[in-house]
C-alpha cells in the first residue's frame, strides 16, 4: 500500500434489520400497527409492543431450534404477527420465508422443500390451504398457528411436528432477546418468483439490500413514507416484503394499516375512511374493482393522500377515474420480486400540472428509474441502446438491492454481466423515465416489427363497455405472429369486434390492430392477481376458444 | 457452515461517489449547478456538463500523478468547479481534501502537511489566503488556480510546483474518463474538526458513508430534496461536504444554488430572489445576518419552502422571526464533522400546528435522531442514562455515517465502545428528540449542578436589546463555578446588567441567574462562525474584562 494513501475514519456500522428495529422502536415506539378484524374494533399494537413481541417470538423459535441461516416460513395475511416475524425472524439470524398462499399445492410444496423451511407461521384461516401440502413437506419441524381457529388438519403431518399456537409460544418467553450481530451481507428474507414463465425461484434478501431498500421507501422523490403518514398495507406481505413498507414504516414512524383477510373493496374502504389512512399501496386489479365497488357506494377516500399501484401496468383510464372522483393521485412503481421491489416510479417531473393530460401521460410512464438502482435496455445482441424514448430493448438493472443470482439456481441466462435480465421490453428516455411495452414473453412479433400487446390492451380497456382485455400472439404463416384480443365485457355493456376494432384504429398503426377476437367471461389470473396468457395460448393451441375475424 | 443455511442472492454493488455521479449525470442531466457572479448573470452547468467536467478533471489529476488513495485539497467557495472537484476526485479513487478557508495559518499549513495534500485547487480569489502559507506545504507537487486572477504568489513555493490554470488543464482533456471501480470502504473525501479544542483532527469519508448520507438528505422525514428544489447552498463545501447537499442533490435531482464568495446578506437574498430557490441552508450567523438585513430592505424570500440551520443552536427568536416576517420555516439540524454531519433534525411531531408556540417548542429542539444514525446519553461514569427528558448526560452516537477514529490520530478518549463521544451534554425524550444544552467543556458547574451556559444565552438573545450573548464558567470559592455573561447590545439600544439578570430572572432558576456580567462590542468567533469561548475565557483570567456585579 502507497504509504500515503487516506482510508476511512468511519465506523464499521452494519445495515441490517435489527437496527431497523430499535430505531421503529425507540424513536417510534408509539407509531401503530392496526389490523383491521372485518367487524368491531381493529386490533391495535404500538411498534414498541411489536418489538417486544418479536423478542419474544424469537425466543421461542430459538427454543424450537430454528439457528442462524435457517428459514422460518409465514404462510399469512397482512397482520401484527406477520410484521412481528418480519423482525423476529431476520433480526435473530434466521430467514423469513413468506410463502405465497394463492399457490397450488404443488408449486407451494416444491418450495417449502426447496427452501428447507424447517418452521412455518400460519394464520388460522389459512390451515385449510396449508393442509393441502401437509404430507409433503417433510422439512418443517414446527407449525405455529396465529388465532384459535381450528389447526387439526396440520396435525395429519407424517414427521409429527408439533401444531404450536403463536399465542401460547409468546406467553411463555420473556421480551429482551439478545439479537445476534450479523453480518449485513447475510440473509434476512426470501421471497419465490410467481412462476408464471417455469418453476418458481428464490430470491434472498440481505441484511443490507433490506436496509437500503427501507432507506428508498423515504425519499421524498419516491413515496416519502413519514410519521405523519398512515399507510395501507393492501399489496400481500408474502410477496417481495409487502413493497418495503413495513421496513419503511419503522424508519420512518409511519402507522401501519393492516387489512388481514378483508381484502375487499367494501372492507378496505370502510378501513381508510374509518382509520383515516394517508397512503395505500395494492396491484391494478385492487385498484380497479375498489372503482367498480365505487361506482355504487359512496366512498371516503379523503384521508388519501396518495396511492401506488405496481405488479402490472394500471390503465391509463385507472389513474384518470381515481383523480376525477376522487382526487385520488395514484403513481404507478416498476418492480419485480428481483428488485425488493422498487426499481423506478412514475412522478411527474416538476412543473407539470397534476390533473391534465400531460400529467397522466407521465403518470401512465412504466416508471422512473430509482435512485439506487441503475438501468439500462440492451438490443437483442446484448448492445446497449441509447435514452431517447425511442429505441426499444430488454431492460436490465443492477444495484445494492438488485439480485445476482437464485436460491439454488444460478440461472445464468437471467444475468448479463452484473445486470438483472428483467425480461421487460420497453424504451428509456433522456430523463430516465421507462416504459414497459411487454413481457419478452409477451411481445408480438409481426411481419419484422414489434407489436405492444399491453399497448392494446390499455386501449381496450379504456373502452367503456370493456372490463378487461388480454391480447397474445397467435401464430400466422405470412406475418409469423399476430394479435388475438380475448375481451371481458362489462356486466350488461355490449360490444362487437368489428366496434372494438375500430375503436383501436384510431389509436394505433393500422397494421397492429387485432383482427382476430375473442369474449369470454374472465380473464385467467395468476397467483398474484396478474393477467395469466398461458391458459389463453392453450386454448387457443387446442381450439378451444371462440375466434371472430374482422378484416383487417 | 451449517448445509442448510441460506445465502442472500443479492448483487454485490458498491455503494460509492460514482454511482451518485452516474445517477445525476444521466437522471437529471438537465438539473443545474448555478454559480452566483455577483452581478450581471450568475454561471450555469447542467449536471451533465459538470460531470462532463469531473471527468476532463480527473483525467488532468491523473496525468498530474495521482493516484488512489492520495489526497487532493480544495481552497475554495462553493461554486461549479469545486462541485467537480467534489466528483473528479472521490470517483477516481483519490481523496477529496475540503480545506477551511478561516482557518489561521499555521493551522492551514498543519492540516495540508498532515494530510499530506498532493495537489490543491485553489479559487484565484483566494489565492492571496493560501500564499500566507506558501513556504511551508512541501507536498504539494501542483496548484491548480481556478479563474484568471492573479497568482504569482504562488510562485513562490520554494519545491517549484507548477501552478496551473483549471480551465487549461481541463480543455487539453476528453471527457470519458473511466472511473475504476473502487470498494465503497475506501476514502472518498476528508474534512478537519475545526478545532476550537485541540489540534484539528481529520474526518476520513468513505464512499459508502457518502452513498448513505446522500440518501439520508432525500428522505421526506429530514429536508427531503427532489427535482422540484433548488438548493442554495449557503453552508460552506469546504465544511463538512456542505451537510451533504452537492452529493443529495446529484441523486434527487435538486438544482444547485452557489454564491461564490458573495456571502452577504444583500448577494444571497437577491440570489433567492432571481433564482427562486426553494431552499437554503446556512449557520445560525448568517440567518441573522439576513434578518438584520431584513429590517433595512424589502426582502423577497417567498420562493423558500424551507430552510436549514446547523453548526450551532438557532435561538428561539430567529425561529420566530423568520416565520413572522417571511412565513419561512427554518429547520434546525445537528451534526458535526464527526457525523458527516446529519444527526437529528427538529421538525415537530405530526399534528403540531406549525406558528404556534408549541411548534417553537419542538423547533428549538436540537433535533430528532435520524434514521441511520443510534443515540445514546450517558452520565459521568458512562452508564446509559434513560429517554426521558430529564436525565442530562453526555450525547454518543454510532451508525454507518459516524466517524470511528481520526486520521492518523485514535484519539481512544473521543470514543466509548463503538459509539463517538459527541461532547455535548444533553437530554433525549421518549420520542428520539434531544436537547442539547451545551458542550461538555462549557457546562458551568455550580453547587454540584449543571447550569447550562446555551439556555442562558438564547433566552438573553431573546431580550429586544440584545444582539448577541456569550456565557462562561468562572471560578468560585464558594460554588467552584459560577456563569459570567457577556453581552454584545443592539447599535442604539440600552440595558443594565441588573435589567437583564431581572429579565432572566423570570425564565430559569434563581440560582441559575447570572451575577457576573461584562458587555462587548462583538462576540468572538471561531473559524466556522461560533462563539468562541476561549478568548471569553483568556480574557477573564487576564483581567481583561471589565466585569459588573449584579446582586444575586
Amino acid at each position: 500500500m502507497n504509504p500515503s494513501m487516506i482510508t476511512s475514519t468511519m465506523q464499521d456500522f452494519p445495515l441490517t434489520v435489527a437496527a431497523i428495529l430499535r430505531h421503529g422502536a425507540r424513536v417510534f415506539g408509539g407509531s401503530e400497527c392496526v389490523t383491521w378484524t372485518g367487524g368491531g374494533t381493529p386490533r391495535r399494537a404500538t411498534f414498541a409492543e411489536v418489538a417486544a413481541n418479536a423478542e419474544r417470538l424469537a425466543a421461542a423459535l430459538a427454543r424450537l431450534g430454528v439457528r442462524e441461516g435457517e428459514p422460518v416460513a409465514t404462510f399469512a395475511w397482512n397482520n401484527q404477527e406477520h410484521l412481528e416475524a418480519y423482525f423476529a425472524v431476520p433480526c435473530m439470524g434466521a430467514v423469513l420465508h413468506t410463502l405465497n398462499i394463492r399457490l397450488f399445492p404443488e408449486q407451494l410444496a416444491h418450495i417449502i422443500n426447496h427452501a428447507g423451511d424447517k418452521v412455518v407461521i400460519v394464520d388460522d384461516t389459512l390451515v385449510p390451504l396449508l393442509a393441502r401440502v401437509i404430507g409433503e413437506i417433510p422439512t418443517v419441524e414446527a407449525f405455529i398457528v396465529v388465532g384459535d381457529g381450528d389447526a387439526s388438519a396440520l396435525e395429519a403431518n407424517p414427521t409429527g411436528a408439533p401444531v404450536l399456537r403463536y399465542r401460547d409460544l409468546l406467553a411463555a418467553e420473556e421480551p429482551g432477546y439478545a439479537w445476534p450481530e450479523v453480518d449485513e451481507r447475510s440473509a434476512a428474507s426470501m421471497c419465490y418468483t410467481s412462476g408464471t414463465t417455469g418453476d418458481p425461484k428464490g430470491v434472498v434478501y440481505s441484511h443490507r439490500s433490506t436496509f437500503l431498500h427501507a432507506m428508498a421507501v423515504m425519499s421524498a422523490s419516491l413515496v416519502g413514507i413519514t410519521e405523519a403518514d398512515r399507510v395501507l398495507a393492501i399489496v400481500p406481505m408474502f410477496h417481495v416484503n409487502a413493497w418495503g413498507l413495513p421496513y419503511g414504516a419503522f424508519l420512518s414512524g409511519a402507522t401501519l394499516h393492516m387489512p388481514g383477510p378483508f381484502m375487499q373493496p367494501e372492507h378496505l374502504t370502510r378501513f381508510v375512511a374509518a382509520e383515516r389512512s394517508t397512503l395505500a399501496s395494492a396491484v391494478p386489479t385492487i385498484w380497479n374493482a375498489i372503482l367498480g365497488y365505487g361506482e355504487d357506494h359512496e366512498l371516503d377516500l379523503s384521508s388519501l393522500r396518495a396511492g401506488t399501484s405496481g405488479g402490472a401496468a394500471a390503465p391509463r383510464v385507472l389513474l384518470e377515474r381515481f383523480e376525477e372522483r376522487y382526487g385520488l393521485r395514484i403513481i404507478q412503481g416498476w418492480g419485480m420480486t428481483e428488485t425488493s421491489p422498487l426499481g423506478g416510479m412514475a412522478f411527474p417531473p416538476p412543473g407539470v400540472e397534476p390533473g391534465t393530460a400531460e400529467d397522466l401521460d407521465w403518470r401512465t410512464k412504466s416508471g422512473r428509474v430509482t435512485a439506487g438502482v441503475e438501468m439500462r435496455i440492451v438490443d437483442a445482441s446484448g448492445a446497449e441502446l441509447p435514452w431517447d424514448g425511442e429505441a426499444v430493448g430488454e431492460i436490465e438493472v443492477r444495484g445494492p438491492w438488485i439480485t445476482g443470482s437464485y436460491h439454488r439456481d444460478p440461472a445464468p441466462d437471467k444475468f448479463d454481466g452484473g445486470w438483472l435480465r428483467t425480461g421487460d421490453i420497453g424504451t428509456i428516455d433522456g430523463r430516465g423515465y421507462f416504459q414497459i411495452t411487454d413481457r419478452a414473453k409477451d411481445v408480438i412479433k409481426s411481419g419484422g416489427e414489434w407489436i405492444s400487446s399491453v399497448e392494446l390492451e390499455n386501449h381496450l380497456m379504456a373502452h367503456p363497455a370493456v372490463a378487461e382485455a388480454a391480447v397474445i400472439g397467435i401464430p400466422d404463416p405470412r406475418w409469423d405472429e399476430r394479435p388475438l384480443a380475448c375481451v371481458v365485457l362489462r356486466p350488461g355493456a355490449a360490444a362487437t369486434a368489428a366496434e372494438l376494432a375500430g375503436f383501436l384504429a384510431g389509436k394505433v398503426a393500422r397494421w397492429q390492430v387485432p383482427e382476430y377476437w375473442t369474449f369470454m367471461d374472465e380473464i385467467p389470473k395468476t397467483t398474484v392477481g396478474k393477467f395469466d396468457k398461458k391458459p389463453l395460448r392453450t386454448g387457443h393451441r387446442n381450439a378451444e376458444l371462440k375466434i371472430e375475424h374482422v378484416d383487417r
